[in-house]
């Protein structure tokens, strides 16, 4: 293990969260607020960060294993400093539950323990919902994105960081793939930024939304989240975009360079686009009676429902609590699926869905016809048995996990519903559940302890599980 | 595909229906009530079993692809007629709840969509409890041991009937191996029933409730369950057998010949055992302020609801729903687990989840050292790569037959809880679930739609999934 290596890269890691501290910090002087809780942050991080990138390590190589070391602690540290503003700030007094808004930010979940949003300084609102946008295209493909190139090593952080059973360089140099995500990223952003504002958002709401969109994350700066602009031309704009920021940005790549044949092909847009479009028709006939006859409403509220949960977005403009069971069974089947591999998404993607789906017509045909040579296509190229079986354990992993956790949280009582749907809302990243935490509750009267296991369920689900692993496995820090 | 031999081997599985038919015929006799039900379908039966025995195929020999639909069209028919004695005595007016009463007897889920059962015949209620017993062991199972060895396609039935990831031979003849099978299953069947009669229990209770033991099924004839005796001698009894109906069979083989290593290595016992011990002793201290300062009461109830479960028997002495959210938790997740492969219990087997934990565990050490060489071993033996394969495609479909009825049956309406673990239930061949399925309630307000998609769960969770999709599969009709 590369230690000097990992904290050199700890240190950047820190010194960009510094950075980008100070755009809420600039917001709240603004605003007329004060801006100590961001220059005592900004400072903590400037103290570690500055050691530990002035000694630069000679060997800059590392592997697989420091990828996933590096991308686990970073993560760690960004949500330790990042809710220190909401401490320091007075905005949420406890730090645990600063860390658990901190962490639902940054892994772009969205799940709130604030029961009253609107009150707070609009520096502080602006940081959290920053944070989604920071955390969805992932703050290590930042770094790889303006650093100049650490060579072979920077496919090992990107490969650690971006979600999703496929992870491809777009072009061969690493620093120029991370550059061209983030263009994506930022353009797509001030796009929808610029649709609101014509909608008429303000700018301030506007670009909040944005960034809560863009890292499909659900912050957002009213009480009752979107249905509170009572604007449904913002409604349509944001729901799109959220089905825009599920799609796997290569895909946009593809289209920048007029490859519009791979576009096409890809078989996770074609499912992705399917279930979103079925799910909405069956859940707008199934709620059409709540509507009285305001059809327009009904298939907004549908769409709208769908690709926030299907992006794991998780904004509201209904409360789904309160749907039929049949709509409600849709929501909690989307809530696990999640959206396209290498989009901002959260859940267990499309594509390792369709993976796991053909190993099993695999398998069948296995039995009926031994002999016979049986492969999985995705795209028509076939996926190797390594993916396969990548996407397998990840499977149950992630059923272990949703489990144990599920145990855990249930010490606190709280129903069954409210419980299963609170660990799978957070390993997934969407942000509502039902019952107590449906789109017009929150997660303010968990205990502690099963905030600080959601909170781990969160970053779980954004670093898809392996990074955390191998931090906390014995065989990683054994010397060999 | 050698159609006649199928054709012969359901022959025979009628006409074994039809004999073990008049054993709930005697009962009723003996109570002085209608034997007119058993004989009709006991005519009905022999006159499509009789022509097709009749003409026996000269090439005898199947494989793997006639065992599975051998044993899918075996049980569906088995089912479908099974239910005729419930209609025609009026004890269940429909023949869809007949069907699904049955199957649920069958697939020894214990399921039941009766409100009120005291007050039925008791050879209805006695052929109820059989039809546990029969489909404990399998009825395939039981043609092998009564019938002259059909040499090499034996154990392509087996392997169809017998769940589990891995199944052997205990001996090398296929029949010698039913007939051990077999057996031991009617031994202790009958040393249940002798122990409960010595705790005060009437024959016919006795008989009836080790039926509903040795299967793992849960049908009782009391409308309180076990409860309902108000014995806790008996309650003991029955939960230990509960454990004991949910080791791997061929453990008591061993036993039987001396080869107590064998048992002692077995980590599926030991896991088996620890769960239950472990899962026990939490739900005791969680529910002990129920029962106020009665510690016996207390221990008692946790451990016959942690085997009953477990064991997937689902026979009730308490109402868990009313547990506090944590011992709910605990039920919710060995409702998925269930017991041993190679017993007469239900769900995804222990065997099963070791080799699914087991292959997580590889899958790190592969990320992590990837030139190594990894296997995953059970038992101190490695298990083959298929076998882990399989079982991870099991998982697979598991949890997708899962999320489809549940989104089937949500179309009735109904709460979350109450629809999702009604699908657990049925697909783990448990019985009771949540909400309004609770050990107090029953299946009755689900509607026909949904009872049926809850049958095909039962019979899809008793055969492992497996045996219909090769049914249903195009493949398998298609003419090479």
């Amino acid at each position: 293990m590369n230690h000097r290596m990992i904290g050199y890269l700890l240190g950047i890691i820190l010194a960009i969260e510094a950075a980008l501290l100070l755009l809420p910090a600039a917001v709240a002087a603004g605003n007329n607020e004060s801006v100590l809780p961001y220059l005592i942050t900004i400072g903590a991080l400037l103290v570690l960060s500055i050691p530990a990138i002035i000694f630069k390590p000679e060997n800059k190589q590392i592997y697989i294993k420091e990828g996933f070391v590096t991308v686990a602690i970073g993560w760690i540290l960004l949500s330790l400093f990042g809710a220190l503003p909401f401490l320091f700030s007075g905005a949420i007094p406890n730090y645990i539950d600063a860390l658990f808004e901190t962490i639902s930010g940054l892994t772009t979940t969205g799940a709130s323990i604030l029961t009253e949003i609107e009150s707070l300084p609009r520096g502080i609102l602006f940081w959290r919902s920053f944070t989604h946008w920071i955390g969805g295209m992932g703050i290590l493909v930042f770094m790889l994105a303006i650093l100049p190139s650490s060579g072979s090593s920077a496919i090992y952080l990107m490969k650690a960081e971006v979600p999703g059973p496929t992870k491809g360089k777009l072009v061969p140099k690493m620093r120029k793939t991370a550059l061209i995500l983030y263009g994506i990223y930022i353009f797509l952003t001030f796009l929808e930024m610029l649709i609101l504002c014509i909608c008429g958002l303000p700018l301030y709401d506007a670009a909040v939304n944005a960034f809560a969109t863009a890292g499909t994350g659900g912050f957002s700066v009213l009480n009752d989240s979107i249905a509170g602009y009572a604007n449904p031309a913002a409604e349509w704009v944001i729901a799109i975009f959220m089905f825009v920021f599920g799609v796997n940005f290569n895909l946009y790549f593809f289209i920048l360079i007029g490859n519009l044949r791979d576009v096409f092909k890809n078989e996770e847009l074609r499912v992705y686009a399917l279930i979103c479009l079925a799910s909405s028709t069956l859940i707008a006939i199934n709620t059409a009676s709540l509507f009285e006859g305001r059809i327009g409403d009904c298939i907004r509220t549908a769409f709208f429902q769908v690709t926030s949960i299907m992006s794991t977005t998780g904004f509201a403009t209904a409360d789904f609590n309160a749907w039929p069971a049949f709509s409600k069974a849709i929501i909690l089947i989307l809530l696990l699926f999640g959206a396209s591999a290498g989009s901002t998404a959260g859940g267990l993607k499309i594509s390792r869905v369709l993976i796991l789906f053909k190993s099993i017509a695999r398998e069948i045909r296995h039995i009926l016809h031994p002999r016979s040579v049986n492969v999985v296509r995705l795209d028509g190229k076939v996926v190797p048995d390594e993916t396969v079986r990548a996407a397998n354990s990840y499977l149950i992993i992630y059923f272990a996990i949703i489990l144990a956790s599920f145990l855990a949280i249930s010490l606190d009582g709280g129903t069954t519903e409210t419980n299963i749907t609170a660990v799978l809302t957070c390993v997934n990243n969407v942000g509502p559940g039902f019952g107590d935490i449906g789109p017009a509750g929150n997660f303010a009267a968990f205990s502690y302890f099963s905030k600080l296991i959601l909170s781990a369920d969160m970053l779980i689900g954004r670093l898809e599980i392996i990074p955390l692993f191998v931090l906390f496995s014995p065989s990683t820090w054994k010397r060999h």
